[in-house]
């Protein structure tokens, strides 16, 4: 039995059959999951949990795990959005939050990180040597490095600070086969290919990422919040369009449609759509402040103050935001359902939101957009829809899977990508292969040469 | 025999066995086959040289290669300085030159061109749309996209603008089956690896890469050119390193040691080490070039004037520079030899500094060293260095090779990279499993999983 040779390897600490803990890691935040738990079902628990804490130990596991033909999988944090960290029937999950060492290089400014460190403990102890690594995401206080580099993940000051997979430069990673590989931290090399970018995005289906190399920076000194107003979301995305082609685009810019104004601000919303933003810099930031008021004013905003972007920023993690009101504080009454989709398409970005908004509109009663995450090429477009529900959940299921049937189709439809900072999970699989055209075949080959038994997260990300 | 075949699915337009062709695409611009052929050594010619131009004409290409067992070197500009596009015996070389497409999508701000387009007929035709790549190698009126994707290039102004590497968002490969794989552009995605990266560095031992989608922008409205002078080179490397976590490189930032300054400058060489800058922007550069006097004030440089940075701005493409004046106009007598080794390491950067100049001391009559591509984390430092011959050429290059084995050795031994910017090719292979450590074993997983019958280049990159 695999607990016992599990056992035998990493010792009785490591492994843990607590009934709990098995509920613990069945799923991650995965709102089908949530649905299902909320009415009841039963769930598929794991056979074990295991907590390495050296590289040999994750070797240990694999080659265990590998000889009786069990899938592994991994977890951090379990904040997860689309399924990835859900439990296997029989699985092992391998839980990386023992991997929690961190060693910053003041002078090379980098972060050796272990996996399993959550987001806001990394960035505090940055913040006490000065230093930021300007990755927030919503999670941050609840999910790991390891999460993100597993998803690619994209913060709140994605503009300013890039996404994480552009903060790597080491990594060490445990292939299926118990080979331990250390990618030496590079920040600029010409030597190969950079063999970490097979990892990042990954979701656990090609190995254990264990640790990473990341580039920080001096926290910066200012900051300053501003709002607009535009008298409809596309004359705003236009404006967002023509600021990141000027290379104006603040660290943090969020620009909402009526119905996510709403969502986001209640009774604060100004009508039409506000922009908020939230420069950052090392210096006094009146100069981009006014050149910021010239662009916005010359694409037709008008000035709003900065109150509510100090309110966003106050509440901007307020653990899951509308998906936690509507399916736990019952916003929208006790059996509603609430998602976030996150697709990205390049300028312009006006054919992708109407497809997707019509497509979700067919299912759902609120369907909400925010547009962030912009650059010179394109941006992100976070729809948030809600269903209220009806006292048989599997009817709001059902509509909950054809509004992301319809949802995701739009999105292929218009040339988009189907997810821009979540990943794929299982909630996304039905699309991989027209998301990825021929790149699913080269995706499968890898995945065939480094976990050629198929052990690691199976069903996910690829199917 | 294969040129037979080659005819049979190419036509006879695109097969060539004419001595010249073969000559013409037996070697790169590694200074060892220049050396070799100014000697008159017999060089190793391919067997002919094949010009696909759609990708199901390279996937026959490799098709009929891998029925023969033959080996394929793919071949762009042939502007490579270390043999990765060197012939192998019996060879077929795939010249990748009837690639040159070039479709620029103004709204989303990318370009999809063909692999083998030169670099400045590309930059040309984005200025004409107003837009720049921001790429610019020493060797970019003779190197093609293909080459730059293949040793994942880093171009002079690579503080602003980045490496080659993210500026790639899309790519089309031919693997060795003939699989032909699409990457769709994504600027922006979390569905799944960025399997681009795969390819980029691999130095055609992967596949033939055919075409890609590059990020563009808006070409900068302004520039101005400044210089500094330090007393030594050390006390100006910590300037760089400051100037770079403040966040205020320009664009341009090259910082000669003494032997340097003389051969890049000569008379006009100010003595110490001097600082030459260039900044570019969209708007007037008072503010950055006031804030960039005061660093490097601090930091104890002296304002030198704009003379000797516009001086290297217009005689920085003399093709190939100081290696030309050496090897082919006679500099250090007709027997000479001058070669350049970029390396790179995180700050601080003077033990590199004083350990390769001191191992290519041993066996070099001239090093000279300036300091360039700097970034928070590090910099790269780009040696030149020249060896007087003797009229026994073969002792000239015992010592060259030499040189190059105490420079890498120095390199490997202080945690540096082995190459910046210039790709391993088949000068560097020695040092290659020094270089990745154990990611030398993914490496050649990879490639025994996409070319298992090791037709792509074989002997380069990973040896």
């Amino acid at each position: 039995m695999i607990v016992h040779d599990l056992t035998a390897a990493l010792g009785e600490s490591a492994v843990s059959t607590d009934p709990d803990d098995l509920m613990d890691h069945a799923q991650d935040w995965w709102v089908l999951g949530m649905l299902r738990k909320r009415r009841g079902d039963e769930l598929t628990l794991p056979e074990c949990v295991v907590r390495p804490q050296t590289v040999g130990q994750v070797a240990a596991v694999l080659e265990v795990a590998t000889a009786h033909g069990v899938p592994v999988v991994p977890f951090g944090g379990g904040s997860g959005v689309c399924g990835a960290a859900q439990a296997v029937a029989g699985a092992v999950v391998l839980d990386t939050r023992r991997f929690d060492r961190i060693v910053i290089d003041e002078q090379a400014l980098t972060v050796r990180t272990g996996a399993g460190v959550i987001g806001s403990e990394l960035e505090t102890v940055l913040n006490e040597s000065g230093l930021t690594l300007g990755h927030f995401p919503q999670s941050i206080a609840i999910s790991t490095v390891g999460g993100w580099l597993a998803t690619r993940s994209a913060g709140q000051k994605s503009n300013r600070y890039g996404r994480i997979d552009e903060m790597v430069i080491g990594l060490v990673v445990v292939l299926p086969d118990g080979s331990v590989i250390e990618l030496p931290a590079r920040p600029a090399t010409s030597a190969g290919p950079d063999l970490t970018r097979l990892f990042l995005g990954s979701e656990g289906t090609l190995g254990v990422m264990t640790e990473a190399t990341l580039r920080v920076r001096p926290a910066p000194s200012h900051h300053l919040s501003a709002g607009f107003r535009f008298d409809s979301f596309v004359s705003g995305l236009r404006a967002l369009q023509a600021l990141s082609r000027a290379g104006l685009a603040p660290a943090v810019t969020r620009l909402y449609d009526e119905t996510d104004a709403w969502m986001s601000f209640r009774d604060h919303a100004p009508g039409g759509a506000p922009l908020i933003v939230r420069l950052e810099g090392d210096d006094v930031l009146s100069a981009e402040s006014d050149a910021l008021d010239s662009a916005v004013a010359a694409a037709g905003g008008a000035l709003l103050g900065p109150t509510l972007a100090d309110r966003w920023w106050e509440h901007r993690n307020d653990a899951v935001g509308t998906i936690r009101q509507v399916m736990f504080d019952g916003l929208l009454g006790p059996t509603a359902v609430a998602d976030t989709m996150e697709v990205a398409v390049t300028w312009p970005v006006d054919e992708l939101y109407h497809s997707v908004r019509d497509a979700l509109s067919q299912q759902a009663d609120l369907v909400g957009c925010h547009a962030s995450h912009v650059d010179r090429q394109g941006a992100c477009l976070y729809f948030t829809f809600a269903m209220t529900g009806s006292p048989d959940d599997s009817a709001v299921e059902e509509r909950y899977l054809a509004a992301w049937q319809a949802g995701m189709e739009a999105t292929v439809d218009v040339g988009g990508t189907i997810t821009h900072h979540h990943g794929v999970g299982l909630l996304r699989t039905p699309w991989i292969d027209a998301e990825l055209g021929t790149g699913a075949k080269l995706l499968r080959l890898v995945k065939q040469a480094l976990d050629p038994s198929g052990i690691m997260n199976p069903g996910k990300l690829i199917g």
